[in-house]
């Protein structure tokens, strides 16, 4: 497998997790030292710091996800990405960069589909053990104004 | 061509072919043996045995796709696919198994586009002559409520 | 980088810069001689020559932006492409035919994300100086109802 199909299935793999609700299959796709980062399109373009959520290492998303499970006892939706292909920055000094379009669908329990959250990755990919891991997941969603709680990863 | 890239083309050409209304070459993607459900998340995650649409071979498919052509003397809409990358499974017994996300969008004749159906496609493909086909196409709709009647295959 | 790899990366790239607004290097990856045209679906099946947008070379596409720039100080809304997987047509006489499904989104200034357009590319393209470019496209619109004026390119 090239670099460029196992970031192709790297990303292929992030989306269907978070759909199935596998959150800790899914943090097991980041590097040991990572971040994941969801900010605004609004807020990169004026150069503002702000986030909406913000884990700067593994054990930050692992609480992260447990907080979740013990919050949320059932499922109140279920997510659908459909991810864009990549554009592809290549390699430098061991990482790769690229960035991809997403959309995102919500289910809700009452059984309506809606359009969540469209936006962007962009996303460093470092190989450990030969595997293709997220070192550096930014978010960067079209709108802050999301219609519900930003309860599950995008 | 390599088995990937056979795999990536069908979809494409899977999603292609429904929307252009190609819906007896869209069978053709099919192996001699096969078949094509359609099944909600719901019934899946709960392992109910309903189905939304079930054809256990390429005969009933044919059946359904002419009796649709019967009923429907003019198209009342049009569908639109944009389904994501695969996630490969590998292959077993000369059987590749891919999931992919899919999202559906169907055009009325007033010319509104809308989300018509998210979910999942987890199918088996095989090689027959040279060319990928599809064994067995399992649908599987993020939810049941589909606003419509189930016409056209996803 | 395999001719269909390059495709794979100018569509995704297409798609990312009209998102970025960077719609003068998104003219960049049109070739030398080109044309850009929008039509609607109904207008293809019908054989109508009506057009939605006809750039028959470069100068009329950068004409247009420059046009586009100067009535739009602000940016009244932003686009976000999720374009599928291409069906390959593969080449003939240096030009390589390729088609790919889009769902395209706008996000107002309100924050609100909304389904703007879904329909097809029909696209030929070019290798220039090893480059991938697009000659010919053709953006096939599933519906001419858009809801807003055709202010970008799709």
């Amino acid at each position: 497998m090239t670099p460029r199909e196992a970031i192709q299935d790297l990303m292929a793999e992030y989306g269907l997790l978070i759909d199935e609700d596998r959150l800790e299959d899914w943090i097991a796709l980041f590097a040991e030292r990572c971040s994941y980062r969801v900010v605004s399109r609004e807020n990169v373009e004026q150069g503002l710091p702000q986030v909406l959520m913000l884990c700067t290492n593994k054990d930050m998303l692992l609480d992260r996800i447990s907080s979740y499970r013990q919050v949320n006892e059932y499922n109140f939706h279920s997510d659908r990405h459909v991810i864009g292909a990549p554009r592809f920055h290549g390699e430098q000094a061991g990482l790769w960069r690229i960035e991809a379009s997403y959309s995102l669908f919500q289910t809700d329990v009452e059984g309506v589909s809606r359009l969540f959250s469209v936006g962007r990755y962009d996303t460093t990919i470092v190989f450990e053990h030969g595997h293709a891991r997220l070192r550096d997941m930014t978010v960067i969603v079209d709108t802050a104004a999301i219609p519900t709680l930003l309860a599950t990863p995008i």
